[in-house]
């Protein structure tokens, strides 16, 4: 077996994109040994480079891993990942862990670990924030459910990759606290777009209206950081427009399942799906000034 | 005449309600003397106390005073004062300066400017944010339109009532950065508030929770300040739902008369007319929280 700094643990990763490549590579830096996965294999040449062991599937991680991390895309993905044909639990044995990263449903946390305690296993679900660029230097804020042993168990490697790990309660409540993250931030991000658009319409300075009431009771992260890229008719991708849909989605199905109507999400979710209907998937969750600025043709935010 | 520590200015003041009281005490500790009118003229005890001089009427504190601050509550009011049969205008000399901190309609500040201008005068709109905890500890921020030269000789009034006052741009420019500012509170408010209501619905811990994601993008005034006092079931006001549905009445007015479509400007505006329809509005503008809580009778708040 290999050499790991904590421990003689094997750890696997399974979904290598813009974040997951970044993720995995604080584990690879942290001296464990890691058997990568992703579907499309090439995405994992940096990782190979660094020393990980390329696996064919889910399950042969599963086969090969103490510990697997999965960081893959839709819910679909996280569940082909893990109960497929040649998923994770297919290949799985008695005391291994499952940790989720992906943002996912917490319905779906819930299923995994069901199935994981089953299987003698257990599972935690711990999706993150902090974009590519708190993967990159390690500064994600991951946020767990689960159970606590488990959570202490995994410490050392949550360290490696983010600066903040919280248990936010049992399985799917890292799950629930990303969800009202991406709620209050479709809040913050809808009140700083429709204010710029009145400002902007009203003939203000942008700029000095911005500085003002970013000092107080307006203050947000949303206006500290992306309103400048609005003044700046900058709509490069924080976060992208087709991730923010995805996961606002899910929100509004559990929130549905909790029989819990959510009007502001609701109408912040709509405007998203229109600027994926006008090709801005790509863009940055800012470009929700666009489609403000669209409804009412005030031609005050050029695309 | 009197004695100020900047010149030999005689200063009004009308409107001693809980912000203008206090704004009004900043300047007479400053050194300057003070003519005070208020419509229940009992408000203005405090302030004689002071040393300040009763008048019986905006048109006499006009011909008494050479700078005169207006701090009333609705745009009625302030239209009153200036434009009513014993207004402002009615005893104005050329060469005075009005200033109204009332927060009111742009077009009206527009309009207040153009008639003192047509007098010889001159008038700023000065909207503030901060409460009365900002105007007791003269930490507000003033939020000013007009004309350079003039908001540069107010400066040391402004610097008496405020920690930052920045000119916004020419007349009205204060109430529509000041509007700009309602409108981004409006949003970060519901964000936080449905948050918090998917969250109890979810079964987490909300101190955890907002503990976690006030760190990240999500990240805002209303989450620390508000969140903790929705947590404890905390309504009182620290800004009035009557008022905040005043302004966004008058935001969502003007952004009529521009032609522009603000949606969730105008979501957030009927859900706190509903909470003034069940009692709410002397609560403080957090309890959104509670009209998000019946609308799903999901009981997760109790009122």
């Amino acid at each position: 077996m290999f050499a790991g700094t904590q421990e003689q643990s094997v750890i696997g990763w399974i979904g290598t994109g813009v974040m997951g490549r970044w993720m995995c590579h604080q584990l690879l830096s942290g001296g464990h040994a890691v058997v990568v996965y992703n579907r499309t294999a090439e995405k994992t040449r940096p990782l190979l480079d660094e020393g990980a062991i390329l696996a064919r599937s889910p399950k042969e991680v599963a086969q090969k891993c103490d510990v697997v991390f999965t960081m893959v895309g839709f819910p679909v993905d996280v569940e082909t990942c893990y109960f497929g044909e040649d998923g994770l639990f297919s290949g799985a044995r008695p005391g291994m862990v499952f940790v989720d990263m992906t943002t996912t449903k917490p319905s779906l946390a819930i299923s995994i670990n069901e199935k994981a305690c089953e299987l003698g296993c257990d599972s935690l679900d711990a999706p993150v924030s902090g974009g590519d660029v708190g993967a990159r230097e390690a500064t994600l804020s991951i946020m767990v459910g689960g159970a606590r042993k488990t959570f202490e168990a995994m410490r050392p490697y949550f360290s490696l990759m983010g600066r903040s790990y919280v248990l936010q309660g049992g399985p799917g409540a890292g799950q629930q606290t990303k969800m009202a993250n991406q709620i209050a931030i479709a809040g913050t991000m809808i009140g700083v777009c429709e204010a710029m658009l009145y400002a902007r319409k009203a003939g203000l300075d942008l700029e000095t209206m911005v500085k003002t009431i970013s000092k107080g009771a307006a203050g947000c992260w949303t206006l500290d950081n992306l309103a400048p890229r609005i003044i700046a008719n900058d709509y490069q991708p924080g976060f992208f427009i087709d991730h923010f849909v995805k996961d606002l989605g899910i929100a509004l199905e559990e929130a549905r399942r909790m029989q819990l109507a959510l009007p502001g999400l609701a109408l912040v979710n709509q405007l998203y799906i229109a600027l994926q209907g006008t090709g801005n998937g790509r863009n940055g969750t800012q470009a929700l000034v666009l489609v403000l600025d669209r409804l009412s043709e005030s031609d005050c935010f050029p695309e």
